[in-house]
């Protein structure tokens, strides 16, 4: 039989990054690849004594059909950290929980886009918000991020020019360069936005994760009507429980529970009482600080190998925080044969290509920091670099 | 602003169901409105050991990020249960854990629908499936349900006249009309879908829940090419963990894959080695004889009761399993009427009105009997029936 799959099905490629990650399976590959956060701080006996508690308490009212919406305690847990943190004053009817927030794209992509629409995505992007859009086949219009933020003259072009439905971005600690957005650009992103028919999505998953710095002005106080937040509990305790939220004003809330109940009736409510009872229970900062002592740590050894082992004329974001940053290596130098000729070296990466929304090479890459132990990043560094000098 | 939201979800409405579950909360009512398990056979002390062992055993490995497939040991044990209880064998490749079976629906729409595309569904159809197709805008061809299965003749001219991509079947004690296909309608609906571009989708949540008669032929023994199979826990460990299952043939499975992965990455993989561990130190058949014999309890007091207090001419079907039997009033007798005349006396059901694609009224209705124990049945069709005489 011949499968006639729909057309929005066929447009998507399996995942470049899934055939890389088959390869660093092998144990002698030092890998830069993925992007998980570290195993070694998540908290196993925290989680322990909140899912012994749950089933104590709540016992099988934790295991029958819940609310599309999420559990309401979880939802009034997020709504008092965005009043503590950013002083965002959030009703809990806002507050959706999400199967991840990968569920929020998936969501935001069914409520709002028809085929052909126009929605901006930062280049480079995050692969996943790409590939959760393109299933509903609109046209990207991706705009150049740098350290700092968006490409204003750019923004500016594709607002004049297109309509667009949706503005995707990653404002803190991007996925996949590291960069963040400052105040004055995130105000000037606003401007260009407010008043038309735009819709911001801020999606923040590192966040908390900051090493220097400090935080920057969230897009629902520039622009609070216009303005969708993603956030994610899979940085900061764990992601195999697939607990994210998004927050957006009732008349979008409305379409995003129907759509939600559609997809997977709720999030497992078992994980959202097991989470709730540990941040009841845990201090989360305390968490948050020891991960962030790591992968600061971390970060500073990967920049500081860089400059010791990579060649002249490569350069690197320095993040304030998060998982990853970004190389760029001398123009002309193509990123996916360095990842061939480092591999043969033992060491592997994410070339920048399919953080691309139409490249087919690029000169530039992703390296994470946050899985490595600082002498593995060391000797790693060291790898690539004569990997790079010998293509050079 | 004007939100301007995809066409799609402007189409579906709000449940009709959410809204009735909300009148149900008083607790002075009777209801037979929901679709729940029911809580009292919920494994809690068994999940509650399951989870302590995999903390204990697994630690960190539980919490990180996994296989968008799902656990191996979860879908060799669906496997081999399949083996098993139905002869069928089925290598875990073919194998997708779902966020519940309701993903499974949405990620089939998501694979092989697109805008205008046929697809049969049963008339009446579970709720579920009708708005998680929808948001893919099929046209949707009802083909009649009853006692022993579809109707051939109609499904025979939707099949010449159409080229429907997708037929969706709950062939076991269907929600919500509690029927069962026979061997031989199977054989026909097989025959007539054989060498079609179409593809059966077989969801069977209810199957594991059998009173009396003994194991149908599944449409993956008539037509394995055609046939995916969708499973779930919900109904025989506990929902709100949000594990179900899809079964499909590799050329398939690699498009579902893609969109599992662009909808949630993965289902929850915490939850999944919790079910797994709990399967594998419990003997499952032993807790599904025991919801069994209260279910089936509960039904043959439901029919009682219904030939007791139900005036002549109101027609009910008599499920061999599941959790649902279907009334037909006399003809002309409104189930819409009759709701609001119940909820006076303190009694609630589904109006049958939601279960068609394009009814404004009907003369049917669906009752719960997995809910309810077996006084307060007796009591609640007394109520039911005062209100259908009084309505007559």
């Amino acid at each position: 039989m011949e499968n006639a799959f729909a057309d929005r099905i066929t447009d998507v490629p399996r995942s470049f990054i899934r055939e890389i990650l088959k390869v660093t399976i092998d144990a002698s590959i030092i890998s830069f690849a993925g992007g998980l956060p570290n195993r070694l701080y998540f908290p196993v006996q925290g989680l322990q004594q909140a899912a012994h508690d749950v089933f104590a308490e709540a016992g099988a009212d934790a295991l029958q059909y819940a609310n599309t919406e999420g559990f309401p305690g979880l939802r009034q847990w997020i709504a008092d950290r965005y009043r503590q943190k950013e002083g965002l004053d959030i009703p809990i009817e806002d507050i959706l929980i999400t199967t991840g927030s990968q569920q929020g794209l998936d969501l935001l992509g069914k409520t709002f886009l028809n085929e052909g629409d126009d929605l901006v995505i930062e280049e480079p992007g995050y692969l996943g918000a790409i590939q959760a859009f393109a299933l509903y086949r609109p046209r990207f219009h991706p705009v150049p991020v740098a350290e700092g933020g968006m490409d204003i003259g750019a923004l500016t072009r594709v607002m004049e020019e297109r309509r667009p439905k949706l503005l995707y971005t990653v404002t803190n600690f991007q996925n996949p360069c590291g960069i963040s957005y400052s105040d004055d650009n995130r105000r000037a992103v606003a401007e260009l936005v407010r008043g038309t028919g735009c819709l911001i999505i801020q999606d923040d998953p590192y966040g908390d994760l900051r090493f220097t710095g400090s935080r920057r002005l969230s897009f629902k106080r520039l622009l609070p009507a216009q303005t969708v937040l993603l956030g994610s509990f899979s940085k900061t305790v764990a992601p195999s429980l697939r607990i994210g939220w998004l927050v957006a004003p009732p008349p979008i809330m409305d379409k995003l529970v129907i759509a939600k109940q559609a997809a997977d009736l709720h999030t497992n409510a078992l994980a959202q009482r097991i989470l709730h009872r540990f941040l009841t229970d845990n201090d989360l900062d305390a968490h948050i600080a020891t991960i962030i002592r790591a992968y600061g740590r971390q970060k500073e050894a990967m920049i500081a190998a860089i400059r010791d082992h990579f060649p002249a004329g490569v350069q690197c974001t320095d993040p304030e925080g998060g998982m990853f940053l970004w190389v760029t290596l001398p123009e002309g130098m193509s990123s996916m044969a360095l990842f061939d000729a480092a591999i043969r070296k033992k060491v592997a990466f994410v070339p920048g290509t399919p953080f691309y929304v139409d490249r087919k090479d690029s000169n530039t890459l992703r390296l994470n920091f946050s899985c490595s132990d600082e002498p593995t990043i060391v000797e790693g560094i060291r790898r690539l670099g004569t990997s790079i000098k010998e293509l050079s």
